[in-house]
C-alpha cells in the first residue's frame, strides 16, 4: 500500500517457545521471527522480549519505532509498570500498536482501552472463520472474503472493550461462539489494532492471510507524520475577547 | 424521559467553596448541592466529597448509586488509588458516571479513558457558546439549538480523548477555540458522559440548560439493568467440536 | 425502562401470511400482531399494511407515530415512492424507525443508509445464536448473554451497511457465518434500529427474548422531545464580524 | 504518504467561474484546475464538468478513476440523476469520493449519507478556524494544529449528517457558530470524505493547508485493493446443518 520506511518492532514473551514442545516445533526461533517473516515493510524490524533488560524496550528503541507488535500471555504480571508507562507515553505520541491474541490481557492494552479486556474462551482445537465486516478498510485489503483457520483458541463474546472506532473483522467458532477479532482504535496520536487470533500452539502465524492483516495493519498504524498538539495554557487568545460582563 | 428510580451520588472535591471567595459566594453549600437542585431524580441524591473517610465512596455507597457525578480540580492526586479503582470497577458493572469539567484530568477519567485527556484552558472570563450537534440524542432533549454561557474557562482542541462513541455538543469560545463539550462512551457495562462547562468561579450550575443536560445525562446513564456477562474459562462448547484436524 | 407514553405503528407487508400456510399457521392474525403482542408499551399500538390506501401510512398516522416497526420481504418496489419519502421525513423529525429482518431491502432503509444493504442468506432451517456485544446498551437490557433461536434464515455478511453507531448484536448460523445483527443509528432528529431475525415461516416473533429486544428498542428510539433545529440563512451573526479583510 | 498510483477526477459544476467576476479573478481557469495544483499523487488527474455529455462522467471515466473530488453548488438538480446512480455504485464498488463545501447538497452526497445534509450558512466574510480533533488521523498530516481561513461563508450546526466514522476537524467561526467540517465515512467498499471550506469567492484553494487536506484525503479514500465481497443466494452452508429440529 505504501513505500515510506516504517520501522517495526516485534515483542514477544517468548517463554511458551522454550518450554512447550509444540510451540517449539512450530516456531522455533519464536513467534516473533515467524510474525517477521510475513512483514513487507521498508524500514527495520526488530525484535525485542520479556527476558531482556527493560524488556528489550528502552527508550532508545521506541523512540525508533514507529508500529510495535505485542505478543505476550503467560506473564503479563513480569512486566515492569514503568516500561508500560513507556510504551504508553509513545503510543500516545504516535507510535503504532498492534497487539496479538493473548496480548489483549496484556498491561498496555488494558490502560489503553481503560476496560477489564475479559473475554470467554476454550482450547478445543476448533475451526475459526474471520469474516471481514468493513471490506473498505486497508486492513482488509487482499484477504477476500474471509480467514479460515482448521484449529485454534476460542475467544467469544462478551469481549470488555470500549465500541471500536472501526470494527474490520468478526470471528465465527465451530463451538458457537462469536468474536470481534479486528479492532481498531485512536489514542493520542497514535494508532492501535487488536488482532484476535495466535494461540502459541497452532502455526497461525504461518498462514498466508494472517500475515496479511498484521503487514495491512503495521501499514495502517504508522504515523501520519503530524505535529504533535500544544497543551496546557494558551494565555494569549486567538481573537479579543470582551470579557468583564 | 424515565420515572424509574434512580440513585444519584454527588462526588465533589468540595474545596474551592471553602478557600476561595468567589467560588463560595456561588456556591455556599458546595458546587454539589446546586447541582443536584438542579436533578428530577425519582430516587435519593447523596453526596461525597473528598475529605470524608474513603472520600465517601465506600462500597455501600458505591453498590447503592445507579449514576456517579464527578467535580475534582485541583487535588485528583489526593484522591486513592484504591478508591479510584473501586470506582472503575463499580462503573464496569454498570454504574453510569458523569465527569464534569476539571474533572477530565481525575484519575478515574483517564483511567477509564486510556488517554491523557490533556487539552488547552485559559481563564478570561469568555462567552462559550455550547453547540447540540445531535439533536436526536437524549442528552439534547429540551435544550434548544445551543447553550449560551456569558464567561466561563476555557477549554480548546486537541482534547486528548478516545473518539466519543456519541458526540453531542461542541462548543464555541470567544477567544477563538473549540472544544468536544458533550461526550458519551461505554465501559464494560457502565456509561460515561464527559460535560464541560462548570469552573467553579462562575454560577454554571445554577444554570437551566447545564442542569436540564446534566438531568438527561444522569437518565441516560443510569443501569439498563441487563444480567453481567460471564468471563473466562468456556469448557463445555455450545455446539459440537471435531476437533483432531 | 421508561413510562412515557409512545405511540407505536407496526407496519407489515401482510403477503405471506395470506399465500404461504406454514406463515399463516404460526402468524394467522399476521406477524404484525404477532410483534404487537411484546409491545409493552404505554400509548396507542396501530397496525398499517402495504394493500391499505396509502400502505396505510397517512400523514396523519405518521404525525401521530413516534416509532414505525418496519417489516416487508417480497413486495419492496410496491411500496410507493411518495410514502417511502413521507416516512423518510418523519424519521428525520424525530420518529423511530425499527427495521425487522427482510426490511433490509425495503426503499426506506436503504434510502437512510445510504448503501445497497445487500447480504449473504440461505433458507436451510439453521440455528441462529445473537450474541449481545454491547451489555450497557438498553436495547440488550433484560436478555442474557445471547438468543439462541432453533432455526432461522442465514443472513451473513458482508452486510452492505454503514457502521453502526452502536452495534448491539452479532450472530452466529450454524452453517458458518456471521452477521451484525443489531445495529443503531442517527438519522437526522431520528433513531434507527436494525434487528436481522424473524423470517415468516419460523415462530421468530413468539420468542420472549426476540420480542424484548423490540420492546426495548422502541424504548430506545422513541424521541427524546427536542426542539428541531432551524436549517438555512443565519442572516444574523451572534458576534460582530469585522469582515473587509 | 503513499507511492502507488492514483487516478483523480475533479468534477466541478464550473458556472461560477464564467458568470461571477469573483469568482473568474480567483479562479480564471475553474476551482478544478486550482484543486489540482494541489495534488501530489502519481497518476492521471482529469476534468469533468456540468455541462460536458454526460456531465464528464462517463463508465470509461469512472471505472478509471480512483478518487473523485466533487465541486457543486447552484445546479446539483442539474445532475441527472443515472449519472448520480452511476457515480453512487462506483463508490459502493470502492471508488473514494470527496465532497467539497457545497456539495453537501449534492444528491450524490445526500443519497450515500441519507440524510438531508441541510445546515446554517452566512455570507459575511467571516474568519474560519479549523481545528484538528484528530491528530492521528492522515488526512491531518502535516497541518498543524488548525488552518485560519481570513474569510469564507459560515456554514453552522446543526448539520443534519449522520454521525462521522471519524471526526478530523471541527471549524469556529467568528460569528457565533462550530461546524463539523472534516468528515469520515465509509459506504460500501468506498471511502468518503467531506470536507467544508471552499466559498467561490474567496481563494481557499490556494491556500496550502487546504490544498494538503484534500492531497491527504485523496491518499486516505484511495482503494485498498480488497476483493469486492460476493452477496446473495448462498446455498451451500460452509459447515454442515443438522436442520429438521
Amino acid at each position: 500500500m505504501t513505500n515510506q520506511a516504517i520501522n517495526v518492532t516485534i515483542w514477544n514473551e517468548f517463554r511458551h517457545e522454550k518450554t512447550n514442545a509444540k510451540a517449539a516445533e512450530i516456531y522455533p526461533q519464536g513467534m516473533h521471527a515467524a510474525i517477521a517473516e510475513g512483514l513487507n515493510v521498508q524500514g527495520e524490524v526488530r525484535f525485542a522480549t520479556l527476558d531482556e533488560p527493560e524488556h528489550g524496550l528502552t527508550e532508545e528503541v521506541l523512540n525508533g519505532t514507529d508500529v510495535l507488535i505485542w505478543w505476550g500471555h503467560l506473564a503479563h504480571h513480569e512486566v515492569s509498570d514503568e516500561i508500560v508507562e513507556r510504551v504508553y507515553k509513545r503510543v500516545l505520541r504516535g507510535m503504532g500498536l498492534i497487539v496479538l491474541h493473548s496480548g489483549h490481557f496484556s498491561k498496555i492494552f488494558r490502560k489503553l482501552m481503560g476496560t477489564s479486556c475479559d473475554l470467554k474462551w476454550r482450547e478445543a482445537d476448533e475451526k475459526e472463520r474471520i469474516w471481514v465486516v468493513n471490506p473498505a478498510h486497508p486492513i482488509a485489503a487482499g484477504i477476500g472474503e474471509y480467514i479460515e483457520l482448521p484449529a485454534e483458541e476460542m475467544y467469544g463474546e462478551h469481549f470488555d472493550i470500549p465500541q471500536p472506532d472501526e470494527l474490520v473483522m468478526v470471528s465465527w467458532f465451530e463451538g458457537g461462539e462469536v468474536f470481534r477479532s479486528g479492532c481498531c482504535y485512536t489514542r493520542g496520536s497514535g494508532k492501535v489494532f487488536y488482532f484476535r487470533p495466535g494461540h502459541e500452539t497452532y502455526p497461525t502465524y504461518h498462514n498466508p492471510q494472517v500475515r496479511k492483516v498484521i503487514d495491512n495493519a503495521v501499514q495502517w498504524a504508522a504515523p501520519a507524520g503530524r505535529d504533535y498538539p500544544k497543551y496546557g495554557h494558551a494565555k494569549t487568545p486567538l481573537e479579543p475577547i470582551k470579557g468583564a460582563r
